[in-house]
């Protein structure tokens, strides 16, 4: 593993020169750091530490981590590869075992090896995989935001909460790969992104890597949302999603809903930007259980102390925007538009 | 000056054996400081340095400033001891020139001894000037307390944004006012603060105030008051104001605004408590000036940096509720509704 500082596009996770390169992300937003790691015990503890997160990233690095442990495997026959790798797996999937991507992108990789005959192919089956994954959540991300961008006009100033970008895919983002989408398409924009308490996602990294790539980008506390709004100060909101089930219902970063609320109060159109692998189509809205998050994320920040020993805390991560304050959800394969009953199912049948 | 941790019930400013004592407001909320001062000059520097805060608050600590300047004095003619009165405003005043309680505490000090003789009369006139302006100052925050009170209910949680409480005034506080009279009216009530970024005035001092007086407090980050609200977790919400003017318009802490959006949309009453001293009768809302802050309160806590260099940050200090979003605004005169233009106007006519 070696640490380098180099200015280039932001692109979290890679397969170069049959090593792993990643920007470190705890450094940010003080240090721009690409790590390089040989060693999938290295993808392991990087993704366990938080070097890397976000869904997508996580999934495409736990399957770069399993073609680093076939190019470490010492293995002469099929069998002993596989059983190199069925290793490297587990200490893979342990790393965050609820992230639901993870999985997948490990099972793909399984997936190719299981269906390989020599040890030298399978390798390069295992690789090849593994980067047609990365560019393929490149690919999702850049067709969405060829279908947002529409949505966007010249001139506008759009508001994002939590981080849907660059550094939670492999690179270019859902919500921001919409608003870098419409850069390109040769509109003039701001951007005003929230700070996001309590992990400040908005301020580290939205703030951090649309600054990096040049954007006009204001960060802003969560608490002036209805200021910036009712001062003219936003004309649209687009945010990523971490599920949205059948009937339109969002649940996203903690906060979303009351950044909905007051853009529905101002006559403000609010986007929701997620590839169709978020869409959960089995449960209702109401049965989605939202993970409630230790206190300490709350009360102080590094060293600092900010509240009162052992004051109760409800920390939330998520919260729930119903399809009412929705003016359309931006997929791969299109824009949902209400009724998104109908509309959802539509963009599956498409599929 | 002498520094001793005591427990005791929370009187922000006090005059004692003729010195003045204060929380250390800078320390809270890791340790309940009591500072002794018997030199104006301490009262200054506690002034400029954010010892203690509050509007109230700050206007009784310059009326004592001057009370100690006073038994400083050395005069032996009442020309001497203004003149002495008179160096001493100057330096109080300039610690925060802006406050206006400030400038209308040692206002009404200077009068007092102006309309005086012998020295040591006035000295003796002032003091008794400061402390009746400390004791009016909880009365009406006692009163104000005693007609919001039933507005809640038993069993009632209540939001509150900032720090509207005993550390912002003399004692008791006017938000928080409301709900000591409403937990010494005999009801069960819990109270949920935000945090309140960026200052976080609702974790450190809130929190804090609230749990020292065995209140059943919880803490939540700003980006929670819309998951609060629609999971039930809230009945009311009551906040203090920095500023209403006559139409019912209120400004108060940035981030008030969207807490009242949210209030509004479940159906949750959203109370506003302020003294008659914070209504500005003669301004138009869209003529107030909302003071805009530097960004570094936004782009970290202490020397934890949470945003990149050079960022560009909107931090504006308050924000403005319009009257539709309120159901009812306590002052020691009773309690406006609207129409407010007329309920106000009501108000000072009985006073």
């Amino acid at each position: 593993m070696t640490n380098t500082i180099i200015d280039s596009s932001l692109r979290t996770v890679e397969w170069k020169d049959n090593k792993v390169v990643m920007i470190d992300q705890t450094k940010l937003p003080n240090q721009l750091i690409f790590v390089t790691y040989d060693d999938y015990n290295q993808v392991a503890d990087a993704i366990r530490t938080l070097v890397v997160r976000g869904a997508p990233a996580i999934g495409v690095s736990g399957a770069f981590g399993l073609a680093l442990a076939s190019l470490q495997s010492k293995a002469t026959t099929k069998e002993q590869l596989i059983s190199d790798l069925e290793k490297a797996r587990k200490i893979l999937y342990e790393t965050r075992p609820t992230a639901v991507n993870l999985k997948w992108g490990l099972d793909k990789i399984m997936q190719v090896a299981n269906s390989g005959d020599a040890v030298e192919q399978i390798k390069q089956s295992i690789i090849n995989e593994a980067k047609k994954m990365a560019d393929e959540d490149i690919q999702i991300n850049k067709t969405m935001g060829k279908y947002g961008s529409v949505l966007f006009d010249n001139n506008d100033t759009i508001m994002t909460h939590c981080n849907a970008g660059a550094l939670a895919t492999v690179a270019y983002g859902t919500a921001l790969g919409v608003i870098r989408a419409t850069r390109e398409s040769g509109k003039n924009i701001k951007v005003i992104a929230t700070e996001t308490r309590p992990i400040q996602q908005g301020s580290r990294l939205t703030a951090f890597e649309l600054k990096h790539d040049g954007f006009d980008v204001s960060l802003i506390p969560d608490t002036a949302v209805g200021y910036s709004m009712a001062n003219g100060l936003v004309n649209k909101v687009v945010v990523g999603a971490d599920r949205i089930v059948r009937t339109g219902h969002v649940f996203n970063k903690i906060g979303t809903y009351q950044v909905a609320t007051m853009a529905k109060q101002h006559g403000i159109p609010f986007y929701v930007a997620a590839p169709l692998s978020t869409f959960d189509m089995t449960s209702d809205a109401k049965d989605v259980i939202i993970e409630m998050r230790k206190g300490t994320e709350v009360t102080g920040i590094g060293d600092k102390k900010t509240a009162p020993d052992d004051i109760n805390v409800i920390n939330p991560a998520f919260d729930m925007t119903p399809p009412e304050l929705i003016s359309g959800i931006i997929t791969e394969k299109g824009v949902a538009k209400p009724p998104y009953e109908e509309s959802i199912k539509k963009l599956f049948q498409a599929n």
